[in-house]
């Protein structure tokens, strides 16, 4: 077959071809998500040669110039990575050389490939991740609305996937807000490990120059410096495992809807019918509307815990410092990352969407559900429960069991506004936290080169 | 073959022996290491249902004593948990029956083996991680102490396993030190998902009385009260996942460690000694003193990887509330604590015992190792840093590279103090989390049952 | 809390214990199920050590009769291997030096360890998974007499979880029959790759004597020796992931079933009762039937999936021949047959037993499923198969959709007698097998040490 | 920030485009490599649709030479499957319509997408793992010709990393090429799972209408049909599952080598110097030679675990018959071919370079590696091999061991020849089927449609 319908194409390559396409991988592409990020990283870095005296103001100037033009380059997809260049870092430095001349080759002293890129890395995940957690957020208060509009809307509650208890749509929606606040609230313990400048780090050992890392840490918005160099490339991976596990944590949250929804949403169940929008047709059977924007959901939580594997597996298993190795990391966490973002798009109006079927998830609410209730009353009213749960059952077993539902306090309520007023909460902090990194960066194009930071 | 040498031995059993022996599976065993917890939990479940009028002062005293006994003989490991009894809480139920009577028939009330069993994990696992953060303080003090001791003391930095620039021990040392102290802060996260008192969800739906959850929640320790009772279900694996994915995580720092020193130590590097106690010989080659206490420690390392994956593989996949697939959790997670901490227990006295060969290390530092310095010197004298590199590349390539390394100011010298200080200020924070927890579960059997909570 | 009721117990051990415990492991208990197989394995090689001219006949006698008690005490379960002893090879050898006195400390020559175990573990695995396989062999059984009792009565087939189109339980059944025979194919090809005898490898660069390996291989019933000894050494976890793989594969043929049977006997589909023995009550709803046994049993499936990964995780990362850290897969391998042999056990039982529900899924098999049928009656009458598609669309869409379901063929009528007769053939092959190697094992203790192999 | 340079630009999609864009997912460029094959199923379908009288003649000839353009055009990469078109099923529809009127809308009679993206994906996964197997077997050749040319060149043997016993490179390069025949071996019975032609399973439950399955299969070169149609969806993952698991075992095996040969380059090894075209320099350390080739292979083989384990993940945890959760499975399946062969290529050139550094992997092998063959020789000569053992420990430790290793026969001289043979052997086997495979399709095109298959 032709190189361009198989993935064995690169098996008929010539030699050096080969190990060319073997070593640069995937760089082309996933690099040209660093590129912006690279650029903003180059500008602070020149900013801190500047200040050691190692950059003059006027090649400090002509550097910024370029780098803010080809950052809004990059941003608008413009840029090319020809597989020669192999990464970001080249295309960036070419580019400032052809740009600036002179200036364009003194940027690169003090650093490495590997600071620059672990740089470019962190900033790329802090601000998606933030991202990624704003749109948690909304999940979970889209899941509060639901839980509000059906507040006291029964459905039996399910153990073992057998009808069990009374319950309600309201608990079954602000059970899930509650689970993804706990990942929410999870979320800034993974911001604070990114919250590390690692620029100064170099090759791994430090650079040798005088360079004022915290100015650096600074002008990017760290709260501090990532003291330590060798901890610096040893955080590579241990960071992407981070975002990587907390991404997973959010998928086993959401899972659970999916599998719900997906079973509530059958024939059999007929407790809920879902959106037309977020169900497809069958090739070969036309009478079949198929919730596919679930099924596919739920396969994405599979996704993301395999991936979060894969980056794990990928990480590990080195000695300390830098490795080549690394480098194999980059296209799954920008998978992960537009698998998260791509489901975590449509499940709002998903959930907007939902028509409940309240007369046959009522319905479903035999008396037998009320078994625990007989018996906790039984129990109230002095039989030790033991005896009371013996009575029920025989009760149960022998048909003689009638509850009146009247007489028991039914389902629990559920807390709809403490949840809701957190994340609210985390809402702000987030959006606070996005803010300031803006700026910072904004100011790194901006401020003039003496200036003190603010 | 006999069914005591074979793990296949359970297909020769009868139907109804075969079926026991499945469902039960390792719970008389897993649930040795929950009896304890059960104990403290049931007794904190039977001072609510005092408060609520649910049950007798006297059975309360009577309650308390007994299980305040048996916590103790749990602790001492005299009680046996048949497989009849299936797992611990059956065994405290007909231990309180034995013991109290008809009080023991009483304490089921209000609560399920769903709710039960969590809370007892809960405490479990929040004291059990606590203390493996204690642990993994002592270890990342004694990187510290190492790097102290050998601050200067050369050694190549190594990048793609190759001698790339001039570093120290101190260097080296304090780079694991600093990434297990970005682990400990990501603990304080992990303990704060555990911070909710479950009890109170019963089966996942709550209770059908007038339970105090925040009594019981004070009670125990616990900030707060786990709201929705679905989600104390769903967070069932999900918890478990948080501990295992931060154990993992420690282990991916400690895992660098591990091949370095496997490295260091062979003949060919000869960096380092390790102590007499940390090796073992051959049973064929007289010769030979194996690093096998680091072997072992690099397998527990990817061990824990594997088993955290194996905790979300078992904890994903299902529906929301209840499923007893959740069962087998258990066995994993006692598992993974046992691994983590029979490592652990090692590790400062392998750090101790270390005997660093610093002739070899410092003679393995060759001038080339200067080039980086060299290039940098060049480039700080206005060569621009491109040109430098290939300058000193040129040099280095026709053997013309002769830096004087005197002029350099060589490796970067490691911040020891900041992250001693971190350290200490975690040490201090998980003894007094740890010690509000005792002093709650003293309470728990102590106090007066009309007095207020303190 | 006291040692023996926490997993951290081992952190407050003086440190020479804590070593020790640590590096000993999991090996008293792991290695008892090696004891047996490790007897064998030793005889084998003092018969070939004698061949050789290594060890004098009287020797051997002695050997060979202590070894042959030492199996028989080993199958009992009256040996027990202390934690000073460490692993089975050690206990084994001092017992021979307890019982043969000199001829016990002769018998270590020409091996090592490192390949003793190894045969141990493949004598082990080898003759475990013929056993599992003939276990999967009568499950498929199970579900082919299930089939063949329902081979017409109807169901709903279900794509997306949606009734899709006529099926019956014949064809539901035959389904897992049909993937446990691809399983039971491919265990062929596991049982290949263990069917080189180790023996001779020593540390893994062979023994500086003339052993007739080829001698020990036939004595063992192997087919070949295992060549290179440095592949010896490699070879330990790759077959353990073989073995691993090969059970989760299998299992996760099973897992598809176990979810469709606890959805199939919810009461909302009510396709099937569960038979009584497989299911459990719940400790507050005195009027559930749970379906634990199915639960544990996915639960289970996922357990493996878990444990493979772990299996390869533990194996994998380490540069070639002998590295202390196998030490841990022996027990996750040993955990993986126990957990695959349990649950196998139950499961013949529980396929039989179940009671269908003819009545229900046959009226969950409404006109709608014809739609494809009818549909495709158009095509066959000349209009093309997408123009006919949306024709019976549009009838569904208008409810103008009624189908007289007499008309057509209705559902695909399964094959249930070539799998049998295939699945006869595979039992067959391997009890052929498994009677060759016991007549090997047996020639071990009994044949007169010139005689020539059979 | 701008979509092209975010993981996360879907977020801002308007909510019908990231709904759309969420299900079609990747599928416009996995389905590339998919629509050749979907070409050739699809002409299969067409000629059993016509033995079985439900497709005339001249619409035959027309969809095959349609058909025969289109598996061309698709090998040439000149057809777009645009995002509207969703996959190459559609795409192909679309384009036979469009060439061939009527007939193409009657090219679906008889199957649905589900059973057709099974063949497609069969009929690739069968090519391109024979090829992969190809591969193998030509890396596998390349360790035996090295393992030829250095067949006495003594090195240390390694266990735990530290010099154990003499050994040479013939021994250690076969341990590898006998490692790969083991694969290669096994890939025969990964090839049997795929020999088994589904189409005709519809959707999951047969196509109501007389199709002759068992032409389809010998058109296409199958051995067998695949039975039962639930089969057929449920092995959908399963078959993926088995490949991924293969090309994980390869990577275990090529992992070693790439560890050995990485540490065997350092400098403080030397023991082979790897080819220039292998290694890459430094961004900021103009010494270096790094050996990136190597660390990406080692990467590459973790990565195909970690890709190994993401499939069985998102394959698992379902029911029975078709969800939509399999599309997840398309990308990492041609991920891995594609990781796995660009690896692959590179391979054997890179064993050719290697120059092995004889000198100094002799001179490692100092006296004490002939500690085993001194205590050997003691015991040949009667004492008791534990006290030979003790009696040269105790010399080692008191520095008296001064073996002649001209008394011992030195390193395990490795068997070349027979593992090359078998090597041969299963290549011609590959190319066997291959060409059988490939008369079969080009047949499809060709054969005269009322001929007989040969």
């Amino acid at each position: 077959m032709a190189p361009e319908a198989s993935p064995l194409w690169a098996k008929n390559l010539p030699l050096d071809r080969a190990i060319h396409h073997f070593t640069v991988g995937d760089e082309p592409t996933t690099d040209r998500a660093l590129l912006a990020w690279d650029a903003i990283g180059s500008a602070a870095h020149a900013r801190t040669l500047a200040k050691g005296g190692y950059l003059a103001h006027e090649d400090v100037r002509a550097l910024l110039a370029a780098l803010k033009e080809l950052h809004g380059e990059a941003l608008r997809g413009t840029i090319t990575i020809t597989p020669e260049m192999e990464d970001c870092h080249t295309a960036l430095e070419l580019a400032l050389i052809e740009r600036c001349g002179e200036a364009g080759k003194r940027i690169h002293l003090g650093r490495s490939r590997n600071d620059q890129v672990i740089l470019a890395l962190r900033l790329l995940m802090r601000e998606e991740l933030a991202q990624l957690g704003e749109q948690v957020i909304q999940i979970a208060l889209a899941f509060l609305a639901l839980g509000k509009t059906h507040a006291t809307t029964p459905m039996p509650g399910y153990t073992h996937l057998r009808r069990a208890m009374p319950s309600t749509w309201g608990l079954w929606a602000s059970a899930f807000a509650e689970g993804l606040l706990e990942e929410v609230e999870a979320l800034h313990a993974v911001l604070a490990r990114f919250d590390r400048c690692p620029l100064g780090a170099a090759a791994g050992f430090g650079a040798p120059l005088e360079l004022d890392r915290a100015h650096t840490a600074k002008l990017l918005g760290f709260a501090q410096v990532q003291r330590n160099p060798i901890d610096v490339m040893n955080s590579r991976g241990r960071h992407e495992g981070a975002l990587a596990d907390w991404l997973a944590s959010v998928a086993s949250v959401l899972e659970k809807a999916f599998w719900d929804l997906i079973l509530f949403s059958t024939e059999e169940f007929h407790f809920v019918t879902l959106p037309d929008a977020f169900t497809t047709g069958s090739s070969i059977m036309p009478q079949k509307r198929n919730p596919d924007v679930l099924e596919l959901s739920r396969a994405t939580c599979r996704l993301l815990r395999g991936q979060a594997n894969l980056v794990h597996e990928v990480a590990s298993g080195l000695p300390s410092s830098y490795h080549r190795d690394v480098q194999l990391l980059k296209a799954p966490v920008l998978e992960m990352l537009k698998n998260a973002s791509g489901m975590f798009a449509v499940l709002p109006a998903l959930l907007n969407g939902l028509i409940i079927e309240a007369e046959t998830s009522q319905a479903a609410c035999g008396n037998e559900l009320y078994a625990a209730h007989a018996a906790t009353a039984l129990a109230i009213n002095g039989m030790p429960f033991r005896d009371a749960y013996r009575t029920v059952a025989a009760q149960v077993m022998t048909g003689g069991f009638a509850p009146d539902p009247d007489l028991y306090t039914g389902a629990t309520r559920a807390d709809l506004t403490t949840p809701k007023a957190l994340l609210h909460d985390h809402q702000a902090s987030l959006h606070t936290a996005r803010t300031h990194w803006q700026e910072c960066l904004a100011n790194v194009w901006e401020l003039p080169i003496d200036q003190e930071l603010p």
